[in-house]
Formats: C-alpha cells, structure tokens, sequence
C-alpha cells in the first residue's frame, strides 16, 4: 500500500475526527480531554500557517492518518518543532505513522528547526515509542507517574527530542 | 522585608509590566519572543480560574514579583501543574522567589495535582535552578542546545519536576 502525504484541507476533517475521536476517547495515548468536543478539536488540529496539517492517503484517496506539525516553544527556544500523529486504527501497523514521521522531520529541517521535541509520549504506547526511536529520537527522561492510563493506572510520561 | 503573598487583580498589572517587560526583553532567561506586546503578556501573565497568579508585596504594598500556575497538561496529565515566576530585579536576592514557590507548591497540592513540571529553565540561569533543586525540583533532563542566549549562544535547557 502506498502512503502519500498531502497538506490537509479542512474538507479532510470529516475524514479527520472519527478515528481521532476514537483514539481521544479511549485515553491511552493522548493528553487530551477524552471528552473532547469536535470544535476544540478541529482548531487543535487542523492549524494555520506557519504551522501546518497533513493527511497520509492511499491511492484511492482514502485518509489514513493525519499529523499536526508546530512550534514547541517560543523566543529563545522558537528553533525546537513538535509534532503529533493520529493514525486511523484500521490502518495501522502499515507504516503510515512511519510515512507521516519522516514527512515532519523533513518539513522541520527545511523550516530551519535544529530540534524537535514530542512533550509527551505515553510510556505504554510502544508502538510509537519504537517508531520515534528509530527515526533518531531519544526518550530524554521518563516522568515518574506523568500519565493516568484508563487500564494500566499511572504510567510514565516520556519526553523525546532528537536534533536536527 | 517580609514578603506577602496575594491574588493578582488587573490593577496589579500597571506595576507587573515594567520588570516583566525588562526580564522578557533581556531573554536570557525566558522562552518568551522578546518583543512581546503588552496586551499578548497580560494574557499570557493575568490568568482566569482555575489558573491563578498572584504578586509578591511588601509591608507597603509594593509589588517585589509575581507567579502564575496552571496545569501543565491537559486529559490524563492533567494532575501536572506548571508555574512562571517574574521578581523584579531590583528585589532580587532577598527571597521573593522563594516565597512565590513555595506558595506555588502549596496551592498545587491543595489544588489536588500530584506533580510540578517546569517546561524550559535555562541552565545559565543558575540562580532559579538552586532556587528549585532547593524546593525539591530535580532537572529530568536537559535538551542540548534548546535556548539561543543572546549572549551565550545555544546553551542547554532544562525541564525540572517534583512529585507532591
């Protein structure tokens, strides 16, 4: 399956918010309210320039994830990006998160960024945390009881950051 | 000189400005751009419920500094609380800080948070970074190279935390 990454348009949102509600209701992975409202949402994710959205789609044109790429900080550590990644479920495991990974990391570089830095990355969610790894980024620390999981209880709060 | 701790209200803003500018300016020890416009600060600074800032006074009422504190995280890290501090500089040295912390941390617990993360302490700044290893901060990590000094150059950036 190819993965083709685009600039998102806010006709992707439809295709958007059933598959990131469904990752932000079930409150394992995410810092975001489970009971996120779709308005909060869009404005959370679909962002203006100098910021920026993109869809990972398939050659039929169907939304198979989605990222949000922006500043992490500002003033004098304005040169460190972050980014976030929501992965439509029923697609996983086929290397869209890859796809939309390496698209950010690229798209930072050229936007000079010397960094990028992920504030929180659920220590239970493995399969991100092994992806980030292998796109060159290090866990910087591991905040003791950072995250209250639904099921697992309190679980640690990861911080990545890999120069650029 | 005793140092009081009290809620902020608009009409303490006219005497934050000026050493809050002064510090912003400066930016060697803030991530804020350092051409911040009034009206952007007083947003940033005067902060609605359940957030809360609050300005250190002496006997007289004159206002030494101020803090503000907010959770840090949203969803399943909202138990992490953050906080900014400002002391006018020509207060400095005589424990302003440290009462503004301490109250900080106080409100916290009594808030119901479990933890305090400082998001980006530059390193050069060696006087808050005593200040909160002496109030039970521990530095998690430093991202090498995530502040531009503007005398320094890229020195390291701190993120510093302790469980309550």
């Amino acid at each position: 399956m190819a993965v083709l990454i685009r600039e998102a348009t806010a006709a992707d949102w439809p295709a958007i918010w059933p598959f990131l509600r469904a990752i932000v209701e079930a409150g394992e992975t995410y810092t975001y309210p489970r009971d996120l409202e779709e308005s909060v949402a869009r404005d959370m994710w679909m962002l203006p320039a100098p910021s920026r959205t993109v869809v990972a789609v398939d050659e039929a044109g169907t939304v198979l994830g989605s990222a949000k790429m922006n500043p992490n900080h500002m003033g004098g550590s304005s040169h460190i990006a972050s980014a976030s990644f929501m992965v439509d479920p029923q697609y996983g495991g086929r290397g869209v998160g890859r796809a939309l990974g390496e698209h950010v990391l690229a798209w930072a570089r050229a936007e000079g960024y010397r960094a990028m830095q992920f504030n929180a990355v659920v220590e239970t969610n493995t399969v991100a945390v092994a992806l980030w790894k292998s796109l060159g980024f290090q866990i910087m620390t591991t905040l003791p009881e950072g995250f209250q999981h639904p099921i697992k209880g309190y679980v640690g709060l990861h911080i990545m950051y890999r120069q650029l």
